[in-house]
């Protein structure tokens, strides 16, 4: 089938790899990148609802796309007129978990064999779902399908790319625009406000945002004040149709210390050295060991740290970047790469940046605003 | 234990009647209610990541608050030190599903006996986090208690009250800012991206608009256009930590015709007539009777529908209003009151108020709006 939105050779791929002979996906990341971009309007916010939650299930038996179906709610049946998927099977007879289980159950039942090795995402499979999938399919046996569709997911096409742009560049845009409104008595809480609203504004949906004041290591909002003198991170995370930037930047009321000033450089200097192993061919474990280097270089190592992962529809996917791995980043995956201090007397320094591997190197994504951000 | 913020007699009760030694609360809303308001800022909108998605639990053995616990993630230790909850115990050994469900399990089985039965929600329980629980657990029996949740929550106290007439105040506003912006060539997206922009610039998230324009049924944001002389209604929900509003409005772009006049008079009628049966000690029954006697009574009848159902931190809650109860309207309780008509050439004509019952009578909340939305 020619209009398959995903890589459907390294599906049956991954399949095959973790023994799975067909996938029952249904967390709404995943629904989403398997249908194309689709997802139930309705729902897609907010899931509960009655008695429970609604779910979507796409069900892809290995190696048949054809035979793939998706499950959904009848208040859909015209989203999904207007809006076609690829799907060859659509049934909306499904909305609540155990409904929508039920039938997407029943439509594989046809689709496998018996004994099956049937892959679902557990974490994301509600028990009165798996419970209802059990009864339909008695004799199959249930994995675990996380990793294999995170694995499905680790090379974004130029689309994806594209989107993970737009989204580093407004969530970046958005710190920026937040540190602008430091005064005297406004408060974390008032900040992740701000952040929320500039991302509003950017047509990002706002998921989080950490907020540092000063020497104290309490992220989460709250009516702390950011006061005179004091630094202030913010690592913020935003997304739209469930591609996620997450970024950290620095600010300051007034003139930062000289300490402060230290670290924050410290910080852009390994962020800068590290993206130079940020190339196709670059194994994994490499790239652990490079930035464990190059941060022992700095003065302050003992208070610092540095990691790198993979991000995209989740935060902390493929490329799961381990000391021991041998495996290579390739051109299209996407990081997120950190270093951070926690000093006791200046605070918690932190810059964070969306980094995609590119064909003959790296492209960061939403690097505004790196440099230090001074309010008045 | 006087810091509890819910009604502690009450969830007695209603264990009781559902037979349920302790419960497991793990639903946003639930750990939100349960904790006071409490939730982790980082996974509120924000719960997948890594290899799963984050979970919480409230547990609390029947009469013995005492014992009752939280189980979260370590990276909400200074949130919860900077915010402290009622809980006793709180444990934040858990964050993803699995590990969380571990040892709630593990605090739940030194609190019960061997052989009790434990309500969770089974909608919202994963299945990785359940299977957790029948390990930590493996005698009990596991039963749902989504409805006993939804009981305890049924009469608002007067802070739900503040923060529903809020949320639902700022919907209201929000559609009707929507309206304004009609001009040629805007689409059902541009308009639920305005709805959403205004919620935000209410303190309120967005979840959902169902936008219809014209002689179509097709409620789904898209890029169809709200064309001259036709009508749009914008049926949209927002919330304020899990306290949700669903509000309906209708407008025109220019004049409504005769047709759509009387349609949205008999919508306002109706709504205005079914209000003077929403006050304390009416059966849910009466009040389903009244509506439709009332609708009967309408000319266009026949294509008519009205609803009512209770709303709070759930759309779809008590008072779950059935022609065949007998049970009575209380005060604080919160209604949302739909009548709509769906007609070929005009289009789904629909009003849906927020109505609270009072200790005398009813209190429309977001009442704004109501009349004809007109645009250029």
């Amino acid at each position: 089938m020619s209009n398959v939105p995903f890589d459907a050779a390294k599906l049956n791929h991954v399949l095959e790899e973790a023994g799975i002979d067909a996938v029952l996906a249904t967390s709404r990341h995943n629904v989403r990148y398997l249908t194309g971009g689709y997802y139930d309007h309705f729902h897609a916010l907010a899931p509960r609802g009655g008695a429970g939650q609604y779910e979507a299930f796409v069900g892809i038996p290995r190696g048949r796309v054809d035979s793939a179906f998706y499950v959904g709610g009848g208040s859909e049946k015209r989203q999904l007129t207007a809006m076609p998927i690829w799907l060859p099977v659509v049934d909306v007879s499904g909305g609540p978990t155990g409904q929508s289980a039920a039938a997407a159950g029943s439509l594989l039942r046809s689709r496998v064999s018996e004994h099956a090795t049937i892959g679902i995402e557990f974490p994301f499979t509600p028990a009165d779902s798996f419970q209802a999938l059990q009864r339909e399919l008695p004799h199959v046996r249930f994995v675990d399908a996380t990793n294999a569709l995170h694995e499905l997911r680790a090379i974004k096409t130029a689309e994806e790319l594209a989107v993970l742009r737009r989204v580093a560049d407004g969530v970046a845009e958005s710190i920026v625009a937040a540190f602008r409104v430091g005064h005297d008595g406004v408060t974390t809480r008032d900040l992740s406000a701000v952040v929320a609203h500039q991302m509003g504004d950017r047509g990002i949906e706002f998921l989080w945002s950490f907020t540092c004041a000063g020497p104290s290591y309490l992220r989460a909002p709250s009516t702390m004040t950011w006061d005179r003198g004091q630094v202030l991170h913010l690592d913020c995370g935003g997304e739209i149709g469930d591609w996620l930037a997450d970024i950290c930047r620095m600010g300051c009321r007034g003139e930062p210390s000289t300490l402060a000033r230290e670290l924050h450089a410290e910080c852009l200097q390994l962020q800068d050295e590290i993206r130079r192993w940020i190339r196709p061919g670059t194994p994994y474990g490499e790239l652990a060991a490079e930035g464990e280097a190059a941060l022992r270089r700095l003065p302050h190592a003992a208070i610092g740290r540095f990691v790198a992962h993979g991000i995209g529809m989740v935060s902390h996917e493929q490329p799961m970047i381990a000391p021991d791995s041998t495996r290579p980043l390739e051109a299209g995956m996407v990081l997120s790469v950190e270093t951070e201090f926690l000093e006791p007397t200046v605070g918690h320094v932190k810059i964070e940046d969306v980094v995609a591997v590119t064909s003959d190197g790296y492209e960061g994504m939403g690097d505004l605003g790196r440099d230090w951000q001074i309010a008045s």
